[in-house]
This record gives C-alpha cells, structure tokens and sequence, in this order.
C-alpha cells in the first residue's frame, strides 16, 4: 500500500512512522509513506492560509496550494488515489472502515491545521471526510497518525501473528476479556485460577463469559 | 499542567510534542511533558511483557515494570497524578471529558502496546480508564497524543485566539459551518456572496443556518 500525507507538520510524523507496527510494515515493504508540505506547493509558501471571509478567529487553509499539492502528486503515478480529509465533520472511523480502508492500494491523508480547509478543497476535491471522534484537536495530523495505524496493522503479513489483529476489541463487536502473565501473584493480587488450569474448554468460557460481562458493563450500547 | 507519559516508545513523541500547539504551550511554560520509559524502571530491562495466562496471541505487560515506573514517579512530587490507562475498553473521549481533563494539574498518561496491560495494572493502581475510539491500535501512543492535544489547547493562555478554543465543532454541540478564504472566485469555484457583503447580521444568520444543516445532515444524534 502507498500512504501520501499532504500536510503542513511533515516532521511531526518522522518518529511515530518509525516505531514498532508502522515501521516494520515499512521494513517489510507492505507499505510506503510519502510525506508531503504544501507549503512547498503554494503559489506563496508564506501564504497557505487567510483570514476566513465573514470573519471569525483563526485561519483558514486556502484552495490553491492544496490543488497544486495534489495535482503534483497525481503527476508521480497513474495509480488513483483514495483520498482522506481527516475533519471533526467527517464520518467517524470505526474498525469496519479501517478494514474497508486497508483493501486500498493507496491512499492519500489530507490534515488541516488549526481552523481547517477552505470548502472548495472538501467539494473540489473527491475526498472522504473522516473523523476520529466528537473532540476539538489542532489539526489532522495525528488523526492521520490513527488511520495509518488502525489500517496498517490490517494488511495482511504487517502483523506476525495474525491472530492478534482478529482476537481483539471491536473485532468481534466485544471488548476484550482480561489479560494476565507471570507471576501469578504480584503483591497478592492473584491471577484467576481457571487460567493456570491448563483446561482450554473451561478457559475458553471464562474469557468469553468475562469478554461480555465486560462490554455490558462498559458498552451496553456494542450488544444487540 | 504537568503531563507524564508512561510509555515504552518514548521516542514517538519528540516530534509531536515539539510542533504547534503543543510546543507553544510548553514555550509559554504552561505546560510539562515528562516521559518516562517503563523499561528503565523494570527489574529486567528486557522482560516487560509475557505470554498471557490461558494461552492466546500476543504478549501483555506485566504488572512490576508499570508499579515501580509509577512509584519512582511518585517519589518526585507530591502533588498526586490524575492517572489516566489508554484503553479500547475505556470510557470514550469527549470534548466535555477533554475540558474537565484541562483543569487537573497533573496528568499521567499510561500506554500500553500490543496486547494491552495486565489486569492488576488496571485494578491496582487507580486508573482512569479512556478510548479515543472504536476501532484497534497498536497500543496507547497515538491515542496519548490525541488527549495531550485536545487538552493541552483548553488550557487557559495557550491558543493566542481564545475564540477559537470556544467556536469550533462540538464546543456548542454543532459542526462548525463551512470557513472560506481568499480568492472569492478559485477556478469558478466562488465564496458564498453573503460572506464577502460585509453584513455581519447577515452573515452570523448564514453560519448558524449553515451549521445547523451540516449537523442535520451529517450528525443527526448531535441535535436533541
């Protein structure tokens, strides 16, 4: 998978592309990152935003070095591109779509920076709007940095033991049951003795029973 | 507001917290970040995690590293940490939880990785458990960042632009109507003309309308 990032912080994704998943997806060439700044693009790259029109704090990305950003990048490669607009106004992301998200062959993030994008970049542009959550952040980089994680972590050989990317929380619409390892009594808190039972039919029911207790608990709203 | 991060990347963050808001919050020293590595603090730097009990995928950190990280930690100060477990079984970040996080005077932020915490961490230390979303990761890091930014730009002298803290999507429970910028007119694509008229009435009644219906149309469950 090819992954551009169109964004005015380029350096602020360096080290979390270089950590653990995302690099090794890297290292074992299943995915490329390429970083891009529109700052270089603009027509002025000391003017890729303004004052917003009808007034109001803040400012506002204009159309025109995100245009020139985006069709330069189109110049690089005939493959199209799945565009992202990452907006507190987008769909949310949710495990279903990063699985949807991680069948692309490519797909290009766009991060907005403290009051966000000029419209004609949302409906001039054929983006999906995509949101991580009902919170206020200072731009769409590190939303970036959770849509890269969730969906590259899916593509199939990025994990060594497959298993874990199936097992876990919202894959199966349950949370996930609770997780212990040695020692089996660390200041007199005790691991549950079913679990060092070596009985796997009975461990099986108690991390099932525990996965949903725990979700009717904690989200009823996951169980229906 | 001191911020303590518990991680095993601390690395993943330089760059984060060395750009944009995060850092100008730091620059106005209204804000430290401490990171702190739970491999320095375990009793064997190179067993941190272990299989979990019951069998299954993946490894789960164990419970002495992240104890001694965080009582080392609290030998430091005496101002006790509001302790906050990334988790896809939190509770689920809010701009309201984000304001409420604003007021703390010390937060400490725990990242797990891979296969998550041992369960003693959760039920022995008095954690405050929080999600950034439904869908899986490859551990807290990202959603760390998520919450030092959403909170980090509430604190009272930090945004230059009080405004724009209180009039951006979700601050008033609607999505912020669509922003332009200059040129009025970019490739035939024009600015809404009540926005250039200079009617401020006019245009406060435009905004409004227009973040009503986005909000209709895109949240519904945002209006009640």
């Amino acid at each position: 998978m090819r992954i551009d990032i169109v964004t005015l912080f380029p350096e602020m994704f360096e080290n979390v592309l270089g950590h653990s998943i995302l690099k090794i997806a890297r290292e074992k060439n299943l995915v490329q990152y390429h970083l891009f700044n529109i700052r270089e693009y603009a027509d002025n790259r000391r003017c890729v935003d303004d004052r917003p029109y009808g007034g109001g704090p803040g400012m506002v990305i204009k159309p025109e070095p995100v245009f020139n950003t985006v069709e330069a990048i189109g110049q690089q490669t005939d493959i199209p591109s799945k565009k992202i607009l990452l907006t507190p106004q987008g769909q949310r992301l949710t495990q279903s779509i990063a699985k949807e998200l991680a069948k692309e062959p490519y797909l290009m993030l766009m991060c907005g920076h403290y009051e966000g994008f000029d419209e004609r970049i949302r409906t001039g542009l054929d983006v999906f709007e995509l949101s991580i959550g009902d919170f206020v952040l200072s731009g769409g980089e590190i939303p970036a940095m959770v849509v890269i994680d969730a969906v590259v972590r899916l593509i199939p050989g990025v994990l060594g033991d497959l298993d874990s990317a199936i097992n876990e929380s919202f894959s199966c619409d349950l949370l996930e049951h609770p997780q212990y390892t040695r020692p089996a009594d660390y200041r007199g808190m005790k691991v549950p003795e079913v679990l060092l039972s070596g009985h796997h039919q009975k461990i099986k029911e108690w991390q099932k029973d525990h996965a949903i207790k725990r979700t009717r608990e904690r989200r009823p709203d996951l169980i229906e």
